[in-house]
């Protein structure tokens, strides 16, 4: 039998948990007439934004699909498993968004009854989406799988369902981050700053963009991104196999077949398959046992809370790493892969743990922030910035010894065996990640509807549990990110002819791809130059969307009379509008170099500048993504930490100071650092999707 | 003849030149007896400074030099040669900060008289530096040649040079950095901010522990840094000539016989020693008609005054490229060559004004910071850091173009060539560099000796310009950095037998070297995160040095009566003295890290990862030295565009919100930034120097 049936019923699987979490939160009361009111708001804003995000994606796929129909190399089936693969990733984040939008306000009437009743609302809400990203992901490759596998265009089926993902998910982040911290930032600032009224106050034309955005950047970018790295792991272990037995098989099926000791090639190149598709399937397992799992008596505190997300998670890691045992042992690969497997699992788990730490008001980092803001907004810029940069060492060392172990063990296969291992538990961590948005949009919901006070204090407890998980999760995020496209950037190499493997999975290539030919040098020089300038232009970005909901939210307070008194209510609409259209220009300019740039070091330089180009970006991305999010997290958390009283509390100068680092790191750490993860991934995968084509461009040398 | 002795004598005119300027500065007032006491208040600060970094650097200097010594590959000679450079780097520094400080109350005195003659002798004070720099590393490398050039340890002795001079550079940068604006910071903070009294009041304690730093940092400091670059490019060039004929004869010397079509190996050798030297000389000899080509008027604008100074430079590049010209005629080598040449000196140009471009308020990048700050600190921090990221396309994309250029038609040593053509007219380029804290101090100066506003005014103008300059300076340095360091890799690499050339000039390497393979995959990653963790250390150590300074300044205020309504003298010298302490502590650090890290990377992962983690550090540092330098930069004129009455001027909401920029870029711009220069260098010479002893270990896989 054809193993990847496994994987089909563990999809299945999946979406039955999904199916009974939907019935559990929507049975769940939706609350005043004033909460459904925003829900519906909310609701309306956010697929008006989908919608037209999605309007702009589907002329850029068209156009991309037809041109990628017409290159001979690739063909027409590209073309369908690239649409294929944006369409999954589209259906991904709208079915996660549409479910985390329900569950804002039914957690909200939740936390009217209790803590643990809202914690349970929200997570289930969230888990909604972790298990449809998986489920999806799973169900996608298998279906491409069985329709294709045999084909000769396999190879460049694979890539172009990745590619589709990827572009999706780029639009989702740096589109929905340019609009939600756009709408944040403008909110805020005409607000809290200028007019003095509090945050999620209903005077203010732009809270509902802020929720909004909240849903649209992190729920739904936060799913395409890791739906993309999800498939993508698949993609490159995939790849890897087919490069080794079916283009260069004198080359490197030797090293296929000893990794998978098997009579013939063909025997091992489909074991090669289906080691990913069950690990993925093993942790599809895992996440759903992980997210019953989180289960909590009745009165809790919130430790415990923690502990049994925590909990959960753990849960989920120890079984996928049992479950990969037993498909290594059930196709009789050699165990060295396992541990690849553990490398990438353990290094996933430590790389949340790391960014936990550095940004959480818990450990002496973020405290160090709020200390410098007792001395001025510079002071606290400069501390936040060099915590940020520190923060760097624990996951780039985690990376390179997972790298290392993967390596030794077996060889590029095995690098994308552990990035494949480090996603196979994304069910459970995505659950924990979705929660976060779901709970602090609870809490606006709160104010905005007027409840008591004892229900803020409830959501803010939530939102603050959130906080940490969505900090865990992020690290994650960046790890699997960069050792996905490690692996891509592997599967490149082999594809484009850069590289072969010895049966001993030794590398050699030609003295053109020297570290220090001078076509990869330039292209070491220009990949670190890449990310740069990506981080700057979304980040200017952000800053013209907030000056346009600064204006609108001006123009409404002077225009309609009784506003600022609460009598008459604001055109939340106009502000939803205003966001969307910003942010689908700005996102444009991005999205359309992080395609482009590739192609063109690939087409100028050569083939061999690409690889030193991609794999210098990486680095240089690796570094900058972490250090936006995780500068920007600490300095969120340094203004909480004030807030809770320290340094002087809420309105002290210390205060004042911290603002300026929160408002500073809004921008990093929820536009540009999660759109980097994109970037890194979309632009690997592109050039493995070109990889035939770019061999033909013999380059500058 | 040896062709050396050219080179000698332009040193000796160089010399000659020094003294002329030296005299003329001298024989001008030294001003009122205040600006005497001022002067030789800042004199004796610089000198305990100065003295006490000595001492720890002579004791670092005698630990490594016996550990130099050892190493049997190394020997005594090597040892001999890199306290020389350490010698030469300290008596350069030394002398041209002495300079400087002499300059400081005599432009004042100047300034008094007029603005033109203000000009003349702060330029002239800070031409002493720029051909003291270049005079002294031409004779010292010189007396190395005609002393070893038939030694068989030449190729030991040649960068252990280089990395005395590296170190003593990264003590200078990183030790001065920390006091500058560790003094700067706590400074303003304690009397600007907190009392709210002017710059440089004399109530204030830590004003001349703020001038001192300008002294030991950004004169002292700069002028080590470009010793470095400047005596590291000749070391690079040489090497490249050394392996290919003494080390590898059969691999290189046809390729080296190539560039310099000789009758013998041991002619072409020489030729290609001989290169370098004598574009050195021409340097030198253009540099001396480019001082005397900044002359003006009695009575001249400001845009005048940027004329003369730019008239200056691009004499000194034009004249150098035909002396270039002439040496490549003399040497009869291949006209190639002269490509390298020219495309290091135009970049050099480009990149200077790149930088001018994105930090001056006179253009559209600055002028969008400031217009940020209407909106508040947070907008004003991502903006600046957005335009500081962008900033790096030019001199990256510069510096990849002319790596190519000089790959194409001189492989590794067109690149080191390239460094040293664009290092040639530092004693122009640098004179028009240290100008600027001369300038800066005088103002200082002027207020402190409470002399009439207009003189204050002049001084102002006089500062401004220099802040043009600096910034250009500034881009120039960086640039030089990476071109400098490039060389020295390379070099390392043909050293260590990393690669080998073929007569045409192609590398060849094996396949360990393969950018894909393990070891060089993981020291690019590393790589990348040495450089983000220096910047983290030294941006911490300037805040932990200011809050010494601000707990000093109260705890005089509280304990001196009479001294905050400016009846009681200060205790200036206390400030000085616990900046020094604290900078000296703090710059250990990060120079131990600098100096171990590629040496454990080269030892634990082999000499191939090695190769990786120091391309890859390249990169990334660049990318980090850019923006930290741009973004500080430009926040600071940011600053000033308000103060000069846009946006509501001095004192406005948009103000503060500048002033938090500018206190963020201070140690961004004036510490971590320009210590990265000497980072990537020390890093990249300490592998070239230990590379016999580094290919004995066999690394990881």
């Amino acid at each position: 039998m054809d193993l990847v049936w496994i994987s089909v019923m563990c999809g299945i699987l999946g979406f039955a948990t999904v199916a009974y979490f939907v019935r559990y939160v929507l049975r769940q009361s939706q609350g005043t007439e004033r909460i459904k009111e925003i829900t519906s708001a909310i609701h309306e804003g956010a697929l008006a934004f989908i919608h037209r995000e999605y309007r702009t994606e589907i002329i850029v796929m068209v156009v991309a699909a037809i041109i990628l129909a017409l290159i001979p190399a690739l063909g027409w089936k590209t073309s369908v498993a690239f649409i294929f693969g944006a369409l999954c990733s589209m259906g991904a984040g709208y079915a996660g968004m549409n479910m985390a939008i329900r569950s804002n306000g039914r957690t909200t009437a939740a936390a009217e009854k209790g803590l643990n009743q809202g914690l349970r609302v929200s997570f289930r809400g969230g888990a909604v989406m972790g298990l449809t990203v998986v489920s999806i992901g799973v169900i996608g490759l298998s279906i491409l799988y069985f329709a294709w596998n045999k084909d000769p265009n396999f190879l460049a089926v694979i890539p172009a369902y990745g590619t589709g993902a990827s572009l999706v998910a780029l639009f989702a982040r740096v589109g929905g981050g340019i609009f939600t911290k756009g709408a944040d930032a403008g909110s805020d600032l005409v607000g809290k700053v200028e007019a003095g009224i509090p945050e999620d106050d209903p005077r203010n034309a732009a809270v509902v963009a802020d929720f909004v955005g909240d849903n649209v950047g992190d729920v739904c970018g936060m799913g395409a991104d890791l739906f993309e790295s999800y498939v993508e792991t698949v993609v490159a272990a995939m790849t890897l196999g087919i490069v080794g037995v079916v283009v260069a098989p004198d080359a490197i099926a030797p090293w296929v077949m000893k990794l998978f000791p098997s009579r013939s090639a063909e025997a091992a190149l489909r074991a090669s398959w289906w080691l990913p598709m069950l690990i993925m399937a093993g942790g599809i397992l895992a996440s759903v046992i992980g997210c019953f799992a989180v289960r909590v008596g009745e009165k809790v505190e919130m430790a415990a809370l923690l502990g049994a997300l925590r909990r959960g998670t753990l849960t989920a890691s120890i079984l996928t790493a049992l479950f990969s045992l037993g498909a290594i042992y059930l196709l009789k690969a050699q165990l060295g892969l396992f541990w690849s497997v553990l490398a990438g699992l353990i290094a996933g788990v430590l790389m949340g743990e790391s960014t936990n730490y550095f940004t959480s008001y818990a450990f002496k980092p973020t405290r160090e922030i709020s200390q410098a803001s007792t001395i001025g907004g510079g002071a606290t810029i400069v501390r936040g910035f060099a915590i940020g940069l520190m923060s760097c060492w624990p996951p780039v060392l985690l990376v390179a010894v997972a790298t290392i172990i993967a390596f030794y063990f077996a060889s590029f296969y095995g690098v994308a065996i552990a990035a494949a291992s480090m996603l196979s538990t994304l069910g459970v961590t995505l659950a924990t990640d979705a929660y976060g948005p779901v709970a602090d949009n609870a809490g606006g919901i709160a104010t905005m509807a007027e409840l008591s006070p004892e229900v803020r204090e409830r959501t803010d407890a939530l939102d603050s549990l959130g906080n940490t998980t969505a900090a865990t999760g992020k690290g994650f995020a960046i790890g699997a990110a960069v050792l996905n496209a490690l692996g891509l950037i592997l599967s490149y190499a082999l594809a484009a002819g850069l590289v072969t493997v010895t049966p001993e999975g030794r590398i050699t290539s030609p003295p053109e791809l020297s570290l220090l030919s001078a076509p990869v040098i330039v292209g070491i020089l220009i990949g670190a130059l890449v990310p740069a300038i990506f981080v700057a232009i979304t980040m200017k970005s952000v800053g013209v969307t907030a000056g346009l909901i600064v204006e609108e939210v001006r123009r409404q307070w002077r225009e309609i009379p009784g506003l600022r008194e609460g009598k008459a209510r604001a055109q939340y609409d106009r502000c939803v509008d205003i966001s969307t259209r910003a942010a689908l220009k700005e996102m444009l300019a991005p999205s359309i170099m992080t395609i482009i740039v590739p192609i063109l070091v690939g087409v100028v330089l050569g083939k061999y500048a690409l690889g030193g180009f991609l794999i210098s970006s990486l680095a240089t991305g690796f570094i900058l993504a972490i250090t936006l999010n995780n500068a920007g997290g600490a300095w969120d958390n340094a203004k909480k930490w004030i807030e809770s009283g320290q340094f002087g509390g809420k309105g002290s100068d210390a205060h004042k100071a911290a603002v300026v680092g929160d408002t500073t790191g809004d921008p990093m750490k929820d536009t540009a650092g999660p759109s980097l993860n994109i970037m890194l991934k979309l632009m690997s995968v592109i050039s493995l999707l070109l990889a035939p084509v770019l061999t033909r461009f013999p380059g500058l040398f």
